[in-house]
């Protein structure tokens, strides 16, 4: 039976390895492993691919990508529920990343200099699927979804291929849902090295989004690292959840919680933390049970003895621990959520109440499941609309503008010894076609606004 | 004289490299280097910390801060010219970067289902100035007014000392107006590192900040790949401006221009591409007798060497370059701008115009002047407000909502194999407390809401 720990009795040393994460040291085989990889695509693009395909996922294609009307005929063999449940979700998640839709700004921040900040989707993107024998059509759904939104005119999609050398009807539904304009077949290092350097076939994309196995992610790392090379979406880890649960909890509904998300993996981190020794007694209970009745009963336990019961004598430090450990998930099953979701911000996402399982943010509720883990909810944000934007900023000064402004670029230039920067100034400002043009910009200022 | 290239003339090959950037080849030699600085900061903290401090910048200190009252005191030296420009370009760059203040979103995506995306400033950030002889106030309002407008708790700066081991007053003056915390005197790696790591003396920080060096630029890639490591503001590079001009450009603003650019390092590009072979000619002439007069003539000779004046067949091929080669700085000084700047998105910032000298952006405006560079301006963000937050969401589902949405998620989880994700929603379905909170929820919403 899972131990209940009690935080008040425990060393601040006992309290810090009790949130520790498991290390993910990556090898220095593993990088040499990836470097070539990304060296052999790099030299032979297409053939590279197809060989390594075949060597790490036991399919052998002629060429990578599987053709749009394949796509086609595969997702209308999607059974009408898995459809509907796509659907649902799909227009769940829709409405929500609408609404982060970006603002283009423009400010006048003093009489003639006008400041703006505008949006533009990013040219190409590539939205990587892990799989193989799996079929994640979820994760098609979060990348595809803000992709389509953002409207970015290059969006493709690489996953690995299943036996027959395709991907799954859900995969190919999901995608045709979000106007995925190309799917190749690929998985791991090969398949990120493709979308950051480009093949006679794959495109070189501007970002790559996507989770995948510790290949990928370090390909993703040493992609993002080259010069020119794309942007990433987030640093990858372990997926986790950490519960802050009072006595009007259900010991079932945590526990089940828990264990949806210990059978990601057996690295899989899961913290419930309470201030009542009853709910976590009868977590401890529904644990038991549960578990046994789980098919993915191995990988959820050995995910289970790496975590913790943490008895609290105070709400105020469980949300304490929570803001401390910054998990990926978040899932608050209190009475009274309101006044401490002020004070919890470190989290990835936060699930509210009895009713809102893990679970239903994973596939359905409209946000995205990809998510800062292993610690990086305290620095980084959660996958958006705005991560397939870029901001940028435009200046627009008029010669009005630059008699009031020049004097200050002037004097700071000057406090950084940067000449040319100053003349670049005091050229325009002394020069009679400046005169001209701001007497000719007063006189149409004077036409539009007679005092 | 600066050569005049023809672009139409040129072979796809001999264009490609007219556009391709100065190899930023990093030797194994300076990454050994950092990762031992990083590794002697973690291990000796502070002592560590003056050690390297003494070794590289020449001064010995006791301590690693300069104390708050010190700060007060130095930035009463500052000249009033210098203050006035600070404040002036204070308040340009509070006024735009207030603009860019992120709203709180709430959407209801299907009755019951309430999604929530907020924003939160990072606890710590430490924003890096660097320096050592010079003095970069410029940076210190770049970086320090957003994170003053987000309310970051922990804002702390780090720069090199310089050989009175402390920093100009101009800095300091411009620190206390962003309302900085704390201010340590080092620089390179060991500041990096310690922001990182902290000290005792020093706090770890969430995410770094600032430009740098070839040492603080590879630090800052090192400590953003560690386990738990701060979030790194942009990859860095040299600086860039391409100027596009027609023939109602003045050659010698240009020039100008193109100077301000090539000043900052013998590394920068600097590009002017236009239609125009009389503009063209023109700024030939005009660089080489502003070039003449310039006192740091060597750095832009040599940045120049390197750089590109090029003729093109239109504006339109002229537009077509500068998003190919996506430079930091996009200089747009042509009759009818507007229509263009539809299609210029790939820059990090744009100056509009005949009198919005690239300088002024540097300074004064009220844009920020962190941009990325080296290409990166194809898929990462100018700096703005937004990089001293994290967006993290949050979702309620009623038990009515979970009742709607719950087969959704079932056959989703079905679909990915993930059984205890969809008993995390059948176990609640099933449960008899749902069946009670579900009709208690809808007697209040028929209460609420009388049909």
């Amino acid at each position: 039976m899972q131990a209940i720990i009690r935080w008040s009795e425990m060393t601040p040393e006992a309290q810090q390895q009790a949130l520790e994460r498991p290390v993910q040291a990556v090898s220095g085989t593993l990088k040499t492993q990836v470097a070539s990889i990304i060296d052999a695509i790099a030299e032979q693009g297409d053939q590279a691919f197809l060989e390594l395909t075949a060597r790490f996922d036991g399919v052998t294609l002629t060429r990578p990508e599987l053709p749009m009307a394949r796509v086609q005929a595969l997702a209308e063999q999607t059974p009408d529920a898995v459809k509907r449940a796509i659907d649902i979700a799909y227009t769940n998640i829709r409405t929500f990343h609408t609404a982060q839709q970006p603002q283009n700004i423009q400010v006048t921040t003093m009489p003639g200099v006008i400041c703006e900040q505008r949006f533009a989707p990013l040219q190409s993107v590539g939205l990587y699927i892990p799989g193989g024998s799996a079929s994640l059509p979820s994760t098609v759904l979060m990348l595809g979804v803000p992709a389509q939104l953002a409207n970015c005119p290059t969006r493709v999609l690489i996953s690995p291929p299943n036996a027959e050398g395709e991907l799954t009807p859900a995969i190919c539904y999901a995608a045709l849902r979000c106007g995925i304009l190309a799917v190749y077949l690929g998985g791991g290092a090969q398949a990120i090295a493709a979308l950051a350097l480009g093949t006679e076939t794959i495109p070189a994309v501007d970002k790559i989004f996507g989770p995948g196995n510790a290949y990928v992610t370090e390909a993703k790392q040493q992609v993002s690292q080259r010069v020119g090379g794309p942007a990433i979406d987030l640093p990858a880890g372990p997926s986790e959840l950490l519960v802050i649960a009072d006595d009007t909890a259900d010991p079932a509904f945590v526990a089940a919680d828990l264990l949806s998300q210990a059978e990601h993996g057996p690295d899989s981190q899961v913290i419930c933390v309470s201030p009542s020794q009853a709910l976590l007694e009868g977590v401890q209970q529904a644990l038991a049970i549960q578990l046994a009745a789980l098919p993915r009963q191995t990988i959820a336990t050995q995910a289970m003895a790496a975590s913790s019961l943490i008895l609290t004598d105070s709400m105020q430090t469980a949300v304490n621990i929570s803001e401390a450990y910054a998990p990926e998930h978040l899932s608050v099953q209190v009475s009274e959520p309101e006044p401490w979701l002020a004070q919890l911000t470190r989290a990835g996402s936060i699930f509210v109440g009895h009713y809102t399982p893990e679970s239903g943010g994973d596939y359905a509720t409209g946000t995205n499941h990809v998510l800062p883990t292993y610690g990086f909810a305290r620095n980084y944000s959660s996958l958006g609309l705005l991560d397939f934007y870029r901001r940028y900023t435009l200046q627009t000064v008029t010669p009005a503008g630059l008699q009031d402004l020049g004097q200050a670029i002037i004097d700071l230039a000057a406090e950084e010894s940067l000449d040319a920067h100053l003349r670049a100034v005091s050229l325009r400002l002394e020069s009679e076609r400046f005169q001209q043009d701001l007497a000719l910009n007063s006189a149409a200022n004077g036409q539009k606004e007679p005092s």
